[in-house]
């Protein structure tokens, strides 16, 4: 699809937002269990850095899901979330994360005048997008700012996401995202189907968002590729801590941002703090080949993660296992 | 400039060369100190991986650098080449690397007939393309492949850069290739730079190459991003070993080309056998905040380097003395 590229490496775009998911796609290495004095710092930094948006994690449901055996950020409660930032009197907005069918949406979540969360992201399988709409007119109807996830658009069929996605123009939410849950878009790619969600909300003031997995060690370069044509909430984490290879790393995306209002240095000072720590409590991370292998191949990291789990370092035998079970 | 993509992530283009850089670039990182079995193991692994070209090392001169303080492929001699490769009966080819003002070009080069190497690649700054072409046309007489790698070129004004290409279009030189140093580029300004490159050279029939530098995490997606629109010559390396952030990782890339006569198992049975050995042995490379830093403000890594070898992790108070020392 021709579609010109939206400002140049050296505009300010005003309409990007950064929004920090260091806990929420962070807490899938550790079961959610950060230190209080990691997630206050974590804010402190966030809203001294100038991103907009930081998510805090899950909002999981609590019949589903043992409180007993996670940390509290898969829960994210009200009163949990205000130990943290009081009444949140910053510019920084924070989200929450909403599993489709993995939530008690109906009940566990306050009017928006009664809580300190600004956004719910709902996220869902292309299969699950009307019970994802469902979920978002009820947390618009609270009065939340709301986006939608559609995950592992990497397997999705294009008839079915184009139609997912004129089903989303039309219903409340405010901003769509892009994920590329199993890290295997290249920016050329990655590219052509931003092209098509912005297309699909064209004139609806909607916008469009990414999130980034770096199992090819193209988290960033496919977040910076596509916001160029014009999406503009970028995902990104704490050196990337994320589920596998994770994410598309925070100090990267803002060293590359224009806009005066972010600065890197904070971020620095929690990255030398907090971050080496976690990796000596044994949390893993980042890239590497097994995670490249499921990019490559399209599918979902789990082997890989099991991989890691085990210190294996047999690349090739696992590479060849993988290509007998494909 | 407007210049379509060539091919698409499906096809297969027969002008798309790898060329292996490990002991050249990676020599960087341990003065070329590799062992004979890690080189011999590399040569076979990539013969059968169906890599292009291996660069051996660099032909330095031999009166400015003292023989005895470097391993044997900072010299490149055709009797060590030799005996790992005999005469090298194999489809790939051997390059090495001579420096503008570093060698004894005159004198340390057979004939082609006489050597087993098949391409020299002469490397040097902007200001160095009269003497880099003086050598392109002495290598070009023997026999040789040749190629001009125009260095540092995010720091080169763009006059001066149109200028040189027009030099190495008129020249014998079979490849021009892009450097980006310092790991400054963008896929969307390291593009922009190709297209240029790709335009300069219409009609003569000469490739252009490109080497990354890892140092913003871009490596394998500027590789990736400027190939599309038309080069052809890729450098790479084991698990990207390389000065300072290192470069584009082999693996990445022979993993996205769709040629079948590229196979990743190999590559994959020499990393798990000897990078990890590398390591081990207090070898430094890779993407760290650091080298980050000296990529976004477009320097030389050096002192990124010494940050690195004086095992400093306060990252923020450098990132400001960097600032500061601008």
């Amino acid at each position: 699809m021709t579609m010109p590229r939206k400002g140049n490496l050296m505009d300010v775009r005003q309409d990007i937002k950064v929004l920090d998911a260091t806990i929420r796609d962070g807490g899938l290495c550790n079961n959610f269990d950060f230190s209080d004095e990691f997630v206050s710092d974590l804010y402190r930094a966030n809203v001294k850095s100038g991103i907009d948006y930081m998510e805090f994690g899950y909002k999981a449901s609590k019949s589903m899901f043992d409180e007993t055996k996670y940390g509290k950020w898969k829960f994210c409660k009200e009163e949990d979330i205000r130990a943290i930032v009081g009444e949140n009197h910053s510019d920084m907005k924070i989200s929450v994360m909403a599993d489709v069918g993995r939530c008690d949406y109906k009940t566990d979540f306050l009017p928006k005048s009664e809580s300190v969360i600004d956004m719910v992201r709902v996220a869902c399988y292309i299969h699950q997008i009307p019970a994802g709409i469902e979920m978002v007119e009820h947390f618009h109807s609270l009065g939340y700012e709301t986006a939608c996830n559609i995950m592992a658009v990497s397997q999705v069929n294009n008839d079915q996401l184009m139609q997912a996605l004129e089903m989303l123009a039309k219903s409340s939410v405010d901003v769509i995202y892009l994920v590329d849950s199993y890290g295997s878009l290249y920016p050329e790619n990655a590219s052509e189907l931003a092209k098509k969600y912005i297309a699909a909300v064209e004139g609806t003031g909607k916008q469009i968002g990414f999130h980034a997995h770096n199992n090819q060690n193209l988290a960033f370069a496919n977040t910076i590729e596509t916001m160029s044509y014009g999406l503009s909430f970028m995902d990104a984490t704490m050196q990337g801590i994320g589920r596998g290879a994770g994410n598309c790393s925070i100090e990267l995306l803002v060293g590359f941002l224009k806009n005066p209002k972010y600065n890197i240095y904070h971020l620095l000072k929690f990255i030398e703090k907090h971050m080496p720590v976690l990796r000596e409590q044994g949390v893993h991370w980042g890239y590497d080949l097994q995670y490249m292998f499921t990019g490559l191949l399209n599918r979902h990291p789990r082997e890989a993660i099991e991989f890691t789990n085990d210190n294996r370092t047999d690349y090739s035998e696992f590479y060849k296992a993988l290509l007998d079970n494909h």
